[in-house]
């Protein structure tokens, strides 16, 4: 159960959030230069290894276990027609997550992660951010319980996705409302609207700041966010409370992880930024939240599906960093 | 056995090499239109699907067979002082990857690549190509076929990694004479020359290509090149003509895969760039063979690390493209 029943209770915690292990990371940086190879020659996946070692809180990682998890939800605001596709996709692909159809499934499948798949009250959508908050204290709460709790303590990376007909829109007002700018600066085409529907997404998004004012980061979550986003900041969250790296994934993903990060700095040094998605205002957030990301190949799809390609990347850095043999090991002379 | 033995045979060989299959492709690209998720929005995992897919012959390919093979030549050109580490380090190095304790052995690892190692005469380093022509035709021929002949027919995907002290000389030597321009224009720090060693790099790389002036793409690599990069120029044709994807890795590989792109517009349509080298030259040898690097990493360590670094990425994109459902198989609407 998670430990929290308040939005102040889940900000404490977040506050009170461990760093990284200091010591491991001095070892994992000199076991670094020990490694049969030109200093610096592996670039940013040496940096990842030591990074993923301060974490884990020893100088020879490994990474076999990681977990990718979903949240589903649905938006009161399709109502104001934002999304190329119908809400009830959100419940159509939720089966297809589960019977293993997604592109999600075979990345997971791809890299070994076990997968879980959390549907939030699919048959009660958010409310219309437009008109009243999207969520109540007690239902913005509940998410990030669901969040908290789906965390597998045991894995050794997470991966947050998510599926929301809608959400691309609720992820606009967040990055508005936690950055500054109008609707039009970070709504983007997400599913596949045309002109219009670009505009009326940020008609729409402006709606939303007019009426929700306050700009503290879990009000904004509440006011303008979703459930699944909401779930996405509490495993992230609890991630950092367990000592479990995460790969962060595309534009509404990393929205759900600039509210932790504007609510307390640093709470996301977890957390590497898997990829630059194609959905316009991506880079924007990445800026915000200062992450460089390790892919960028146009991806735009969400379900953790970027980050998730990103695995490989992390397990590169990581057997390179764990496996390769010091140069004493190997008898090679170091220059 | 290699089936050529003269430089011109080799040649007549490339331009012989098969295409992608029209078919194939048009099937890949169809199938790719029914998949759950929204159109185009799996980016480049896209393209590198259709494309995997038409060198395999078959709309749903599959890869779990790649092979990654390392070839170690020596360069008579070390006795002018181009590399920050003694020549006996090829050797040394040869003897790490024989025992798995390379960078590259966790990365097959990582990836489930079978690896093999080929040590070209590595008691007898190349001539120095400010002195002579690097290897005589026999030589050359020699090694071509060495490279030619490691390829494993039944691998579904081929990485060509390099070990060779002083192998980024050669390698700018070959972009130089190739493409056009100055030592300068081409080398960087390799495995870490200061600024003296980039200076004297660039000095030997210009009384190279002032005894070389003949520009025919294999004069440029018997004249110029090493062992190991006539290795991979082998490797790589003999991939395409059994229908073998490659990925390629940096800046000595693509040196040596410009040789076959000079030699024959398109003798590279079935390789992808795996990743953009640190080594700062290497972004001009892309562009010079038209590719775009799927990875950006910092990487400058060659072995062929940042090619199998990307095999993940081909994975993630073949095992989407051939293992989602398409909308009527997982009763999705599709918008």
């Amino acid at each position: 159960m998670a430990a929290f029943s308040t939005l102040s209770d889940f900000a404490a915690l977040v506050a009170a959030g461990p760093n990284a292990d200091a010591s491991a990371r001095a070892d994992a940086e000199a076991r670094n230069g020990q490694l049969t190879k030109p200093p610096g020659a592996l670039g940013r996946l040496e940096d990842l290894a030591i990074w993923y070692a301060s974490w884990r809180g020893t100088d020879r990682p490994t990474l076999d276990a990681p977990q990718i998890v979903i949240f589903a939800g649905n938006h009161g605001v399709c109502a104001q027609s934002v999304s190329a596709f119908p809400p009830e996709v959100t419940a159509q692909m939720v089966a297809n997550f589960e019977h293993g159809g997604a592109a999600i499934n075979q990345l997971a499948k791809a890299f070994g992660a076990r997968m879980d798949v959390h549907a939030l009250a699919l048959d009660r959508p958010t409310a219309d951010f437009t008109k009243a908050p999207a969520m109540s204290e007690a239902e913005c709460v509940a998410a990030l319980a669901k969040g908290w709790d789906a965390v597998d303590t045991s894995a050794d990376l997470l991966v947050t996705g998510e599926m929301g007909i809608g959400n691309t829109t609720a992820a606009a007002a967040l990055g508005a409302a936690l950055f500054g700018g109008a609707g039009a600066d970070w709504v983007g085409r997400g599913t596949g609207v045309d002109d219009a529907g670009l505009a009326t997404k940020a008609r729409v998004v402006d709606a939303g700041l007019a009426l929700h004012q306050h700009r503290a980061p879990l009000e904004v979550l509440r006011c303008l966010g979703g459930r699944e986003l909401a779930a996405m900041v509490g495993a992230i969250a609890r991630a950092r409370a367990e000592r479990i790296p995460v790969i962060l994934d595309g534009f509404i993903c990393t929205a759900a992880a600039a509210v932790l990060e504007k609510l307390h700095t640093g709470a996301l040094d977890h957390c590497v930024a898997g990829h630059l998605s194609a959905e316009g205002a991506h880079g924007k957030l990445l800026e915000g939240i200062g992450k460089a990301p390790l892919l960028s190949l146009g991806l735009r799809l969400g379900e953790g599906s970027g980050a998730a390609t990103a695995i490989g990347i992390l397990k590169a850095a990581v057997a390179c960093h764990s496996g390769t043999a010091t140069f004493t090991e190997a008898g090679v002379s170091d220059g």
